[in-house]
């Protein structure tokens, strides 16, 4: 039977069509072969010894020999920092210059790297990098929002396979991230606690969903899961901002990031996905409403007209077989 | 200079990447070579001659000939009407049956038929069926929002090549189209005008994004268009509901899809896309702040980690270029 399941923080509705339902096993079996990658490549800008095929980078983090990772302004930027955050009226319109942040951090010199096969190491390189960054960007009191993405493969949007992620940061708040905090905030008032750890403290009890869990993170297949295997890393100390993760919690990060990662890859034969790090607006960096935390989405299925029409996923598979699928890679 | 606009009707931002920016010329000549269908395949479940192919009509509109359009429910349904509209809790979650309508219309015999190359008078019928079937699917009190969309394509995420479109109806009200209409209120409640009526104005005052205006539609290319070639069509006399355009009303829409669908289709090269009626929920059927559109989206770009993390979207050619290109096709 069909069913319809609400996201509680967002008020989203997703449709788990189980009649259509694929099992979890059905996607891996669809897993493609993707050519073994060299772990250098002559023409690639993010492969060591082009480093001057980008801009000089914001951030190097060295390594015994050259460097582990390297964070260089984005150079087809859709945003740069030399222009107005002032918004303007163009007749009814409203509209502002693009002024902004676009970084791109550089993983490793591997070519053929991938969080989900690096060393814990290097994945807390690349937590570092994520979080120096965040915190140096949003000293510019012009930025409201800091968005830390990563895109893999064509389907995620990405046709540099060079292991990379990105750093986008906005002076405008968009109301699809709005709309979340505003949420938040009413069951804050309501409730006076964060709808966050709220859900955590469900997912835990039920059980069913969840895919690791350790004393600092819990990894989990959300209730209303808007696609197959959408997955979510959470803090399970409240706090508002990744920013705001200390040295140590960042060591534990690194060892459920790359975890998860790895179940990912291997259960799934190296998908296309993105992750995106959800953190509060910069001005809001000690909210007691708002949760951040990591969501990492599989492009394994196509939004069509419904999903755009109605903001409604129909997701095929449930996010109980999904758990059971990661918990057991 | 890369510039964020505001879609003043939901308040969303888009960028318009202008520096990395593509001219509407090679959209068109990235354009894949289609391979030319048939006009009858033999084991294609919407094709005449394998009727029981699929679950029993629920609307014919006859031809001379055996039909011109048949609607049949959804025989992999993500909805069923057979179930109940009651949301109930499950521990702090809250779900419901999958109940709600899905069907599909098939839009002609030919399977080698697009609305962008279909006769005038064969556009009217999947429009009359596309009336039918909402004045119909509202009259169940149960329902609350009519979702009426056609998806092209692989990318628009179908693999049904036959020309179909689908109505999902479903007893919810999602935060994405109840997000709008209350953006709308406000609007309303303000200066006691109907947003996209006011949009329409400053878009024929303007003049650049126009690509076709006629006494009843205007056909454009929005001011904070979120990709490529987003085209709408919008009816210039206020209504809030798609259930409410008279006999009269849809010949003129006949004749602007078809043509606007033509543009599209020559064009960008027969690209994959959803196309999406938006329409006021079934109970809110003469409201005097929403209005009824359809949205025409190519899939030419691929959302990436940005665009899911912060629901802003990168737009990497600007919708002047765009209308001005397809005004000229």
């Amino acid at each position: 039977m069909p069913e319809f399941r609400q996201n509680i923080a967002t008020k989203e509705w997703v449709i788990i069509a189980s009649e259509r339902a694929k099992r979890p096993k059905d996607f891996a079996r669809e897993k493609k072969k993707k050519k073994t990658l060299p772990e250098h490549v002559d023409d690639c800008p993010f492969c060591p010894g082009n480093e001057d095929m980008t801009p000089p980078a914001v951030l190097t983090i060295e390594a015994d020999k050259g460097w582990a990772v390297r964070v260089v302004p984005n150079k087809f930027a859709a945003l740069k920092s030399d222009l107005s955050p002032d918004r303007r009226r163009e007749g009814r319109f409203v509209c502002a210059e693009g002024f902004g942040v676009a970084e791109v951090i550089i993983e490793t010199p591997d070519h053929s790297g991938t969080i989900g096969t690096m060393e814990r190491s290097e994945v807390l390189n690349v937590l570092s990098a994520y979080r120096t960054r965040y915190l140096e960007i949003a000293r510019d009191e012009r930025i409201n929002l800091i968005t830390v993405f990563r895109n893999h493969g064509e389907r995620a949007g990405t046709s540099l396979v060079h292991p990379h992620s990105q750093v986008i940061a906005t002076p405008i708040v968009p109301p699809h991230v709005r709309d979340q905090i505003t949420q938040a905030h009413v069951c804050y008032d309501t409730y006076g606690t964060c709808i966050y750890c709220e859900m955590i403290q469900e997912e835990l009890t039920d059980g069913e969903r969840i895919i690791l869990d350790t004393d600092a993170f819990v990894v989990l297949a959300p209730y209303a899961s808007r696609s197959p295997f959408e997955t979510r890393i959470l803090p399970k100390q409240h706090a508002s901002s990744f920013g705001s993760i200390s040295q140590g919690q960042m060591k534990h990060l690194a060892e459920v990031l790359q975890t998860t990662m790895g179940k990912v890859y291997r259960g799934l034969g190296n998908p296309d996905y993105n992750y995106i790090i959800r953190s509060a607006p910069t001005g809001d960096v000690n909210g007691r409403h708002y949760h951040w935390y990591i969501v990492i989405i599989p492009r394994l299925a196509t939004p069509a007209g419904f999903e755009m029409g109605s903001g409604i996923y129909i997701n095929s598979v449930t996010p109980e077989s999904c758990a059971e699928f990661l918990r057991d890679v």
